[in-house]
């Protein structure tokens, strides 16, 4: 197999970290020997043990000269564990292939210049765009301080969300909805605006998947209006609840939720909203790198006018609602439409009788 | 090969018609002696010569003892020309096999009982779903006494035809325009309303693709206020213009029109708007069969509120405008999710940067 192929496994196996390993970044890590794979890991849920301990540990002596796919370059720094570019020269593997160099600053080339020093063979960039993707949330904290967003629309034919009355289920069907969970699973944490939990009433949990670790859930409310007897508070204690408010929010409320197991999280405000740089920066501190946002279609344009979205998952229905239906995405402001956000294809899919588009944003 | 093979290819010959041959429907013929295939044959331009009569032409004494495969029932009354069921018989073929059965009260199953008489075999219902599509805007002229109606939508990401400012070019890019061109020329006419003339001044052509026949175009305007120096106007004389209008256009402008080489229809109104059924019927009285409706989006909404739909178009961009932004839909009226149209995809296709997704009206 060549080095892309491994690495292509490595990948995959890292994106079983996604959601689960913040604030680190959910690495892949493979390790070869004469043509067999004799070790396999990826980062541990909440980070450690790290991808390369995990793979090494499972090939024991055969890692000896062995070659080594990693998607991230090894760390170099002394952390809550000894650096995984030390593991590797101690192991005494051949050579390391990574898929791209990390950018935090206390690793950056330093994984690669130990690993270097010690004999060891380096190769960077083999199947980089991926690498990159697929660390996107890692590096968006690291370089931007907030964390990548997926927008999430689930839509009739003609955009509308609900109908005038505000009837939203189903649009979209069954296979959609489960669709929907299985990403909610692979991001960090979902994110809602208060209207939304005011009108749906959701758990914004992952259900039916057999899975352990629930994303945490994000809430945007500035003055903390929703119902303390909200599906969200009945569950706070057992799944993170995060909740972004105003200054202005009264004491009480915080007090009450903060009670109840919720995380409050104050941001500023800027012309009698929320400021979503604020929030996101904040939610970026708090340790977030993969964030699912559901809605309502404020939050969508308030992301949107800040440029806050990365990804774009549209699902389409064939059904057609008309003007007076909700709008999936509130007012933008947008004066031209050259300064509309562009976003690329990633693909299309089939999910039972409806459509799913995903998109990722046109960066210049 | 296969009957349904042979069926496949003769519909894909039909399909060349399209567009062309209304009132008439597109129908294909592949004559096939000893497994190979001695003639092929399609519905002419204006609906003459049939396609079993090109055919056989081409097979000549190779018909005799053949398998004809004929998309639909081959016609058995004197019209134009003499039936098609007795040419067949005149040349001698052994077996003919029919994708659908005719519907028209002239034809229905006398096409087969005279080829039946005449000793040759007959088999009916080879690929019948795909031949029932495929001469689904013939039906519907024929059973609902209007043409089948395929509504375009070119719209963002969340549903926006235009921005606030009417901007509108280009949210689809280069090869879903291209692919709209090729959507117009497989339709009998293109519509629009008059809201769509006055802000965009369309031709409504199908351009670049080296087309000898244009299709029609529709105008709907109850009052005929369009302006008269439009490139629909300026064009009048060379490709067919239908304007539908209302009892209340002026007189002066109907002669206008007419002058200029348009066909004007007068139609209905109900609720101070041209009733779309009645335009339809209308429609379907002057012979179309395929109609390809391009907007804007009180047409669209007036086609659904009616349930005249029967294909979406939908190009989705990956750019995103905002509740500002127009509508691709107007008011459709809709009071419950349940009543809405609901439509079944039949594809999805990448066209440049943009997704199409097509879908059926689904009828219970």
């Amino acid at each position: 197999m060549s080095d892309a192929r491994y690495m292509a496994l490595a990948l995959s196996l890292g994106r079983r970290g996604w959601g689960k390993t913040w604030p680190n970044p959910a690495v892949g890590c493979v390790v070869v020997s004469d043509g067999m794979i004799v070790g396999r890991g990826w980062t541990a849920p909440s980070g450690r043990p790290h991808a390369e301990t995990e793979a090494l540990a499972q090939a024991g002596s055969a890692a000896k000269g062995a070659d080594v796919f990693v998607t991230l370059e090894p760390c170099a720094h002394h952390g809550r564990t000894p650096p995984c570019a030390q593991a590797l020269i101690d192991a005494g593997v051949a050579r390391v292939v990574i898929g791209v160099r990390d950018r935090d600053e206390r690793v950056a080339g330093r994984g690669i210049s130990m690993l270097r020093a010690a004999g060891v063979s380096v190769v960077t960039g083999v199947m980089e765009a991926e690498a990159l993707q697929d660390h996107a949330g890692f590096f968006s904290r690291l370089e931007q301080g907030r964390p990548m967003v997926t927008l999430k629309l689930a839509a009739s034919f003609d955009g509308r969300i609900a109908t005038a009355t505000g009837e939203s289920q189903w649009i979209t069907q069954g296979p959609a909805r489960r669709l929907v969970h299985a990403m909610r699973n692979v991001h960090d944490a979902v994110m809602v605006g208060g209207g939304t939990v005011r009108a749906d009433d959701p758990s914004l949990t992952v259900r039916d998947m057999g899975i352990v670790q629930q994303p945490a859930r994000i809430v945007i409310s500035r003055r903390l209006d929703i119902p303390l007897s909200a599906k969200l508070a009945q569950t706070a204690a057992d799944v993170p609840l995060i909740l972004c408010h105003g200054a202005d929010a009264p004491d009480a409320l915080v007090d009450a939720w903060t009670g109840m197991g919720a995380v409050l999280i104050s941001c500023r405000t800027a012309g009698g909203q929320l400021d979503m740089i604020d929030v996101m920066q904040k939610l970026g501190t708090h340790g977030l790198t993969r964030i699912f946002s559901e809605g309502g279609s404020e939050i969508a344009a308030s992301l949107l006018r800040a440029d806050l979205v990365d990804h774009l998952a549209g699902f389409t229905a064939g059904v057609v609602i008309g003007a007076e239906g909700l709008a999936g995405v509130g007012p933008t402001g947008l004066a031209r439409l050259g300064q509309a956000p562009r976003f690329d294809l990633v693909e299309t899919q089939v999910v039972g009788p409806d459509v799913l588009h995903r998109w990722v944003r046109r960066r210049a």
